[in-house]
Formats: structure tokens, C-alpha cells, sequence
């Protein structure tokens, strides 16, 4: 299959992972606390939407691509040594998504021996299906296709800084965000993979989070590099096996934000 | 004019702003920073939207009711001892819109004798307006029409919370709110006016927050109310003045929270 195929096979994937995941949003449905079933502490709520959706997209992928392998969030690891390798987080954003906030997503993306070439996050609710391979990104939406770009701004007190949760950082972390956050112009919570969006978008100029998996991360990367931003671990390596990420939309204000962010080691 | 002739005028009110508005969400625009101008230190951007908003709104009133008050955020109260006096906020929630995040809200509320009797809150861009009047309330959106009902919950141990931005509360107001967040099963950040919408539709079950203007919570109190939700100042007063506010889906509830609310005075 030719990129431009890809691309479309990707887009078919959101639209039946969302018809999937709909009408479990905003309504009665049983959640199970996964978090507090594995770690006795952490609230990690899945959903039946999570595995309805999983479970369509794995179909639709073996269907079409049998020989590719696929890590998601909800079920086992397949294949996962295979050229291409698909990354999947049905809902990114669980506690958004139960609490009835439309800035969850569905992220998809697509490994080639082992580096993110395409990815996709899609907000069923508001209709916006955003794709980036590395070199462009676009949005789709209510107001049709647009190209995704980042805004310039390359210093700390110019700019906007997102993150789902500022509980979520402990000790170094906590201190390097911090100080980070008391730079910033403006810093707004509560955001998950909408965020790395927003970013691409050229809205925002920030986004540091902590303790992602790679299917939390691995369909943005291509989507963030598309719109001309930066986004790497908080030791500047790539970002595609998760853990503490930073994103930005231009270079300078990446270093600015390293400085903070990589000497962290607790 | 009848009630039922209301609302179907404030829901022209709601389609007007939102044309007026939606062409400055996601687009590059001048901002004034209106905080910085008056206080020196808040960042409270206002934008050409609000101004754009605001004006449609307050012209549709002055044809329709002459005789009506208005008390907006933009510009001058009117005749605020009239018996009807409309409450508009264009844009709660200017820094989600500054964002790209689809959670700020048109708030247009009208109060008669000093009491508010029927509210609105209108999300443009995923086409969502709530509505209610005190004894009943309803969202119209992408689903089509539905009752707003919230849902049971009387412990704190059991509540989702959500709040704007916990970094608002200061000294005693800090203590007390991060007692009950300690408290409660799930506590989400980043929300505006779109938490008391998501309360009315018995998604979460608890909002607090300080600061408030009259304009920011006017025209929620009939949908809260409306949808079975109680919803007051932390000294369990009427919430129509605004300041620190309290808002819950059950009596019991709103008992809890206020047993370590309403006694900060500092």
C-alpha cells in the first residue's frame, strides 16, 4: 500500500472506532477500574467503549494488513518484531471521556522498523480527525480539511503550557515542571492527547507530561513533526517509547524547556 | 412574552453570538489583555470575539425588551433596577478559547425580580446549548434533544469534582478546597462553565470554585437547578452574586462539601 492509501485506510479506522465508541460516551455504561484492580491506588478507569473500539480496529488492521504487528492499550501484543507496527489507545483520556469532556481521543499510528511514519487522533464528538505522516499534518473537521502548523514562539514567558495533571509529576519532575509552569505565560490543565493537538494547530506552544506508554504517544509524534514542532523524552531522545515527553512547537523554545527538564533523574 | 416565547428567543440569542464568535475560535486574533491593564498581575485575556459576541446580544435584547436591564462583561450595566435584567458572559472561559479547547460557553441568563429564572450556555463549536429554567432543563446538540438530569451521589469518597484552576484558591480557601480534592474519587482540572453543564447532565457530581462574577454563574443556576442540582455560594447563600460557589448533584452532597467550605472566611 502506497502512503496516500495508508491514509485513507487510517481514516476508515477512526470513523468505525468512533461509531464504536459513541454511544458509550455520555451515557450509563459499566466502567471498570482497572487501575485499582493492578496497583490498589491509581484511578484508571476503562470502559467497555475502550475494548468495543480496540477490538474493531484490531479487525479491521488484520483484515487488511495480516502480516503487520499491533500493540494497543486494552489486549495482548501481536507481532511486534514485524515491519510495520500499529500503536493504538482507543480512548486516550479516560477520566475526560467519563467525565463527559469532549478532549479525549482515539489515537492511531503506524510504526515502520521501528520509528512513527503516520499517525492519527480522532475526537468522535466533535467530528475533528487530525493526521499528520511527519512531513505535514492536516485536520479535518466541522470546518472542513485545513494544514496544521505550529505558531512561532521560542521563549518560556511567551508561552502557552498544557498538561492533563500537575499531581501526575513527583519529586525532580515536580520541581523541574515547576519551574517551568512559573515561567510560562499561561498554563492550562486537564487536556490529554487534545493538547499535542492544539499544539499542532499553532494554539498552544507547550505541552509536558509524565509516565506515558507509547500508545499514548506514538500516533502523535508524526502528527506533531508534520505541523513543524519538536517532540522528544525530557533527555531530547525520541519520544516513541513513552514515559516523560515534551512537545513544542519550534526548536528554540524545546532547548528552553530541556534545560528545566533534563537534568530530572528521580 | 411567555416563558416558552423566551426561550425560544434566547436560543436566537445563543445561534447569533455564536456566528459572531466561532470566526475568531482557532484563528489568529488581536487580544487585549485586559487583566494585565487593570491588575497588573492576572492574565484575563478578553477578545475581539467577546466584544463581536457580546454586542449582537445586547442589541437583539434592547429591539426585543426595551425595557430590560443587562449586565455583561464587556460593557456598562443598563438599568439593573429594571424587574428583567439580562446576565451575559460572551466567552466563559476565554483561556480554553484562546487554547483551541472546546470548552468555553456563551452564557446568557436572564434574571427577573433578582432572581435568576432562565439560563444558557451555548458551546458553538460542537453545537451544544443548554438550557433551563429552574424547574427543568434540556441540552440540544449532535444527539438531537435530551433532558438534563443529574445523577445520584452523596458521599464526597464517591464524587467526580472539577474545578477550573486549582492554583485560584488562596490561604484558607486553599485548605479547605484541597481537603475535600482529597476527598474525593476523581478530581479534574481545566473545565469552566462546561463543568456546571457536564453536572447538569449527571456526568460529574460536584464543581467548586472562587471568583466568580455574577455573569460567570447567572445563567447556569436555572440549568443546575433545572437539571435536580444544588448550587450556592460556600456560605450556602444564593449564588447569583457570584464569588466562591459551590455546586453539586445532590443535597447530600452539597452538604459535604459545604461542611469544609463554608466555614473560610479568609
Amino acid at each position: 500500500m502506497r502512503p496516500v492509501d495508508l491514509k485513507a485506510f487510517i481514516e476508515t479506522l477512526a470513523t468505525q472506532s468512533g461509531e464504536a465508541i459513541l454511544p458509550f460516551f455520555r451515557t450509563t455504561l459499566s466502567v471498570q477500574d482497572k487501575g485499582r484492580e493492578i496497583a490498589g491506588a491509581v484511578f484508571d478507569p476503562v470502559t467497555e467503549a475502550d475494548r468495543a473500539a480496540e477490538t474493531i480496529i484490531r479487525r479491521r488492521i488484520k483484515e487488511a494488513f495480516p502480516s503487520h504487528g499491533i500493540l494497543g492499550e486494552e489486549f495482548d501484543d501481536e507481532r511486534l518484531d514485524a515491519e510495520h507496527v500499529w500503536v493504538i489507545d482507543p480512548i486516550d483520556g479516560t477520566r475526560a471521556f467519563l467525565c463527559g469532556l469532549p478532549v479525549w481521543g482515539t489515537l492511531i499510528g503506524l510504526m515502520r522498523n521501528q520509528s512513527p511514519v503516520l499517525g492519527l487522533m480522532h475526537q468522535p464528538y466533535t467530528g475533528e480527525i487530525f493526521i499528520g505522516d511527519g512531513g505535514s499534518a492536516h485536520v479535518k473537521g466541522p470546518r472542513g480539511l485545513r494544514e496544521l502548523s505550529v505558531r512561532p514562539c521560542e521563549r518560556l514567558e511567551d508561552a502557552t503550557l498544557m498538561t492533563t495533571d500537575p499531581r501526575l509529576f513527583k519529586g525532580g519532575e515536580q520541581v523541574a515542571y515547576g519551574a517551568i509552569e512559573q515561567s510560562v505565560k499561561l498554563a492550562r490543565y486537564g487536556t490529554d492527547c487534545y493538547a499535542y493537538a492544539m499544539l499542532a494547530a499553532g494554539q498552544v506552544d507547550l505541552v509536558i507530561e509524565t509516565g506515558l506508554k507509547p500508545y499514548d504517544i506514538v500516533a502523535l509524534i508524526p502528527i506533531i513533526e508534520g505541523a513543524g514542532g519538536v517532540v522528544t523524552t525530557w533527555a531530547g531522545e525520541s519520544a516513541k517509547d513513552g514515559g516523560r515527553i515534551v512537545a513544542a512547537g519550534s526548536r528554540a523554545l524545546h532547548m528552553a524547556a530541556l534545560a528545566h527538564l533534563s537534568g530530572v533523574t528521580t
